[in-house]
């Protein structure tokens, strides 16, 4: 891509950011809704302005989800999140087993390969905790006891998917697997979680006063910056992902006495890329594998919507292992129910050890498309529902900061 | 590069930027020459930690001195530097004439081929006004006459030098031109500039307006940089070069009464950005090809010195061309003085011809390298000189905000 092609790039992502952004918003939808439209107006099914696969857009959306990962880290309680650890890790559990059971059941049903079936599955369990955070902020309730249990599930699902892409990985180009090594898989994930929070929080403090004595000109700005990179850098050297290691920078530094003002900080930055990762989903969504007109097309269409189906139940039904009466149930199922990249990730394995052909591909698409198009507007009018006095009027300290 | 690799390779830039730039500040120097030296530690020279080959950070630097010279343009009054025109003019065109004179013949002593002779000269010619505006505004003298001086001849001589690449690269890839080729490659390079000025005056008010009207969210912060963007983009694709856009758009800003909300509204992207772009020209340095111990480089190392006098006398001799008495002539001269990317696109395209061996392509970076270096702490001698009431006082609303 040259400087020009990459200039249009990122100016057709803004402006497509901002203007369906803000039709969202006064159509009384979540303003991500509006920014994953206004990628599928610029993308490949559109004006084919933004290309989701160049290397470079790839790059600058992973930073915006890292970023916003951190930004939500920044603004979330570890001591409350910790206290709905039990019903967040219950629902990932179940919120991994259902889909990824009715997703193999489906594809064995229609007459697949068993490994093609577990792709099938596995593509239905990872929740995309990048939609569903934004969504709880946009509408302003990121801070309600449902809210964190399904971004604890969500971070715990996360992890959980992860090893699963290392094992299906494995399987898929012909490797074998055994327990201890599944364990060793497993152990990392979730051992740079824990260790990330206890060793960050005792080097945090101590970094941000030794950024303070030295007494740097917008040192606070680079110096979490910094962190939050090199936290999600050593969380994928190690086997974890990105986003697991900016969220835990953020919850990290939550627990400083300079919360706040990082996040005042870092502000502009993250308003700069978190609009990229959103429009970037919307612009790798092609429409025109799906078109119904299209014979060819029509049997993966419906493969596609089964998929919706079974993972629209199976995360649904997990908020109901919840066993906390005051807890909206429905309110988690729905906030668990978008997939995101990693969804496309485990397409994107079985596509690349041909054991998924390219229609089982789209179908995988839609199911990503619909469960994260349909989350938006449902999640809304529950939280309206449960609020009547109008979550729209909560200033959100992020992303509607107003402009004067 | 991966997005590990990617993450690392910005931690670095950033942790590089800020050390070096404060340990430059400490010791009386402007920052960039701290960026530009830690980005050698942190390059192909030192740690290898930051490609600047890469296309991705390639991509993100430009982004940084595009944003470098949209916010010089807005803190630029257009009157004050036309008012200046005919002198700017005069800098440019001798700035232009006498290095590339001098290169030429220093070629032709040394027996080299016409056409490689012309390519040294040539890459002795543009000003990198990136560099050049970064160290006025470090030290808090870009209003001083001699800086409005220097900042346009800069701007006319980087047109200059599009119009000479054009036509080498021509040359070099064995084409023919003629005289009206020529003088149209010459009338879009100028023309842009005129035209975006004209129509950007007429526009800019208009769009602010709009966005004030329409009531976005950070409407001012997304507008200015997309006007920034798509003026860039339009320079590139007609001829001209991505900075004089992004300058043209910060000037025609700088006169609307939303000019100081705008530098606020993007001063944090800015700071983001416009280190890469400093600290990726360090990286690009490879000393290793210039070891005075290695008997092969040694030729190459004593051209590339003989460059590096002919480049500094051509500037400072330009400077003089000057008639305005109350203008110190040696400021303006020495502010002409940095060569950066250009110069090293006129030794990349005679690399790509095969015109140039590696060794005089290093002999061209020992030069870039040399008036680079040189010019940051020239440039504060001789501007303390002239205010002994020390620079270093004042306040740049840029690139040195306090964190609180």
């Amino acid at each position: 891509m040259s400087v020009g092609g990459f200039l249009l790039a990122l100016v057709a992502i803004f402006v497509a950011a901002k203007l369906f952004g803000e039709i969202a918003e006064r159509l009384g939808q979540p303003a991500v809704l509006g920014e994953i439209i206004g990628g599928i107006v610029v993308g490949v099914s559109g004006l084919g302005l933004v290309d989701a696969r160049d290397h470079t857009i790839h790059l600058l959306s992973e930073l915006g989800v890292i970023l916003l990962l951190f930004v939500i880290g920044l603004s979330t309680d570890l001591k409350k999140l910790m206290s709905v650890g039990d019903s967040a890790t219950a629902v990932a559990v179940v919120g991994v087993a259902l889909p990824f059971a009715g997703g193999a059941a489906l594809g064995h049903l229609l007459g697949f390969p068993t490994m093609v079936a577990v792709l099938l599955g596995a593509s239905l369990t990872a929740t995309s905790v990048g939609i569903t955070a934004r969504v709880l902020s946009d509408l302003g309730h990121l801070q309600d006891d449902e809210s964190q249990v399904v971004l604890g599930a969500a971070v715990v699902d996360d992890v959980i998917g992860l090893v699963l892409l290392t094992i299906i990985s494995t399987l898929a180009a012909g490797g074998a697997l055994n327990t201890p090594a599944i364990l060793r898989i497993v152990g990392v994930a979730f051992g740079f979680v824990i260790v990330a929070i206890v060793l960050g929080s005792y080097l945090a403090p101590r970094l941000l006063r030794l950024v303070e004595r030295i007494d740097l000109a917008r040192g606070l700005f680079f110096a979490s910056m910094v962190f939050a990179f090199l936290l999600a850098y050593i969380a994928q050297r190690v086997g974890s992902a990105v986003i697991i290691g900016s969220f835990a920078a953020g919850l990290v530094l939550a627990r400083t006495n300079k919360a706040k003002e990082i996040e005042k900080e870092i502000h502009d930055i993250a308003q700069f890329f978190i609009p990229i990762f959103f429009v970037v989903i919307g612009a790798a969504l092609d429409l025109r594998t799906l078109n119904p007109f299209d014979p060819g097309a029509r049997r993966f269409l419906l493969i596609g919507l089964g998929l919706t189906a079974v993972g629209i139940v199976g995360k649904v039904a997990a908020g109901f292992i919840v066993t906390r009466k005051d807890l909206r149930k429905i309110v988690i199922g729905v906030g668990m129910m978008p997939r995101g990249e990693v969804g496309l990730i485990f397409a994107q394995v079985g596509l690349s050890t041909k054991l998924l052909s390219d229609g089982l591909y789209s179908a995988v698409a839609l199911m990503v498309m619909l469960t994260t198009l349909l989350t938006p507007p449902l999640l809304r009018r529950l939280l309206i529902a449960k609020t009547p006095s109008g979550p729209l009027d909560e200033v959100d300290l992020v992303f509607d900061a107003p402009s004067d």
